[in-house]
């Protein structure tokens, strides 16, 4: 790779701040859990490339985290590029996905996910997004959240933060169950102009993830919770199971570019129940749950 | 509907047997398990028609078991008219669709589902199949349910088994984990010739399922097994779950289609896990039935 070729420089750029990243986040939520540790599988991708794939299990916070990074070149089928809505040709991926699934019912479930895809032709984009997705509302906990994804968009663009958040709104949306996955974030794709601000933007987005997430985990740890609580957020995950098998572009572009499944599907809950038919007592705090994720808020 | 109209005859038969079955696979079902009964939902489609959904759950020998009727017509979509190789039209869609997720991991999940479609140029097909997805593998309850499967193939054509098998194994594959999802059985779609003949043959196969799996159920409930069994049998059933919703055809065909989100996802297990990168410990049992599952085998 000549070092003066302008576009390769750009995408090692992103890599490397990727990279960077993954240990930035996995040092946070460490120490947030202050007892498990994240072990690292690295592997190589069957065309070109790979990742290293970060795992925490049976933590004190949670019971399953997963932090991801990857870097491969694959061969776009046909499929894939009529989805994406270009030629078949070599695409480049590179992107750092977090995944946290809580113990506790009442700290909620989070995914953030940023990616950079550079075609053989040269054309990139970024795409992305952070979102939210509690057992249990806690009003305070959703404005935090988004706050602080908001405080991150609007150094850049005012148009970014209202923008982002609709489409997270739209994105995460369980279609066939006629509810989102979460009380949202943001979420965007394709952001092709402006490459350079793009990754400065991108940038404050991750670097903004962990003050997002941590404060609510800190401040919900100590909530009770039992078994009940407990089977919601079993069947809660139920829902997540299905929006990422189902609808989710990322796992979808990974299975069908033959990533590696096992680090592709950690995104996958470690105990999950389906209960056919399941609806919440009307009133109780399940059914307050439902009616917001039926009936997506502003939250700042 | 005109009582002389052929073609509106032939689907109301088809319907009528559909219902039928439901009945039938409902007592033997009921017989087996011996503690818990089935119940039933009644829905109707938002566009025209509906289903009965019948659910038997924490029965001695079943975990959770749904026998699925519906008939119903819908709008094709452009996305799964072309998927069907068709123009975008109304389609009328019956079937029926049996899971089965037992308590012991000894016994096999088990699954039937047999449809007809027709569109409303008049052209008509059915689809369908019947499969076993062993924890632990018995050679000899492989050999039985494949052979009452061929039984009611050889009845009607000598290379209905060795297609229809070979197709199981083909469509039943979980591409990103390079494993099938059972030790198969039998499996079709697309069958627009001679539609009388092909009545009487999935006829033939839906008497035939009982007979196929209630055998191995009464031989195997007497099996021992503990914790380290039914953790395998969660693990196995997180595959059930990535591929019905990754790739099952009559999945995506409901959900597309609006049809009852309960109904369609009665499929997935009660509880399931995903471990990470978990590997089942060389010369296992559960080792072996890995290996089976990445080169399937003739079994009769």
């Amino acid at each position: 790779m000549p070092p003066d070729n302008p576009n390769i420089l750009f995408k090692r750029r992103v890599e490397d701040y990727f990279k960077n990243l993954q240990n930035v986040i996995c040092t946070a939520l460490e120490t947030l859990d202050g007892k498990a540790k994240f072990s690292q599988d690295v592997w190589a991708h069957k065309e070109s490339g790979g990742g290293k794939t970060r795992i925490l299990q049976q933590g004190s916070i949670f019971e399953k985290a997963g932090v991801n990074f990857s870097a491969i070149t694959s061969n776009l089928s046909p499929t894939l590029a009529a989805r994406l809505g270009v030629d078949a040709q070599h695409i480049f991926a590179t992107g750092i996905s977090v995944i946290l699934h809580p113990v506790s019912p009442m700290i909620p479930i989070a995914h953030m996910n940023i990616r950079y895809l550079e075609l053989a032709n040269g054309d990139g984009w970024f795409g992305g997004g952070a979102d939210l997705t509690p057992c249990y509302l806690f009003d305070e906990d959703a404005k935090h959240f988004h706050q602080t994804l908001k405080y991150a968009c609007d150094k850049f663009d005012p148009t970014f933060y209202p923008v982002f958040k609709q489409w997270c709104d739209e994105y995460f949306f369980i279609k066939h169950r006629g509810e989102a996955r979460g009380i949202g974030g943001v979420f965007f794709d394709y952001l092709r102009e402006d490459k350079e601000k793009t990754l400065l933007f991108v940038q404050e987005l991750g670097n903004a993830f962990a003050h997002a997430y941590v404060p609510i985990a800190q401040q919900r740890k100590s909530e009770q919770w039992g078994q009940r609580e407990k089977q919601w957020q079993f069947l809660r995950r139920g829902r997540y199971v299905e929006f990422n098998l189902v609808y989710d572009r990322g796992t979808l572009f990974g299975l069908e570019t033959e990533g590696r499944a096992e680090s592709i599907l950690m995104s996958l809950p470690p105990e999950v129940h389906w209960r056919y038919n399941h609806q919440p007592e009307d009133g109780s705090r399940e059914a307050l749950l439902m009616k917001v994720l039926k009936q997506p808020r502003a939250w700042v």
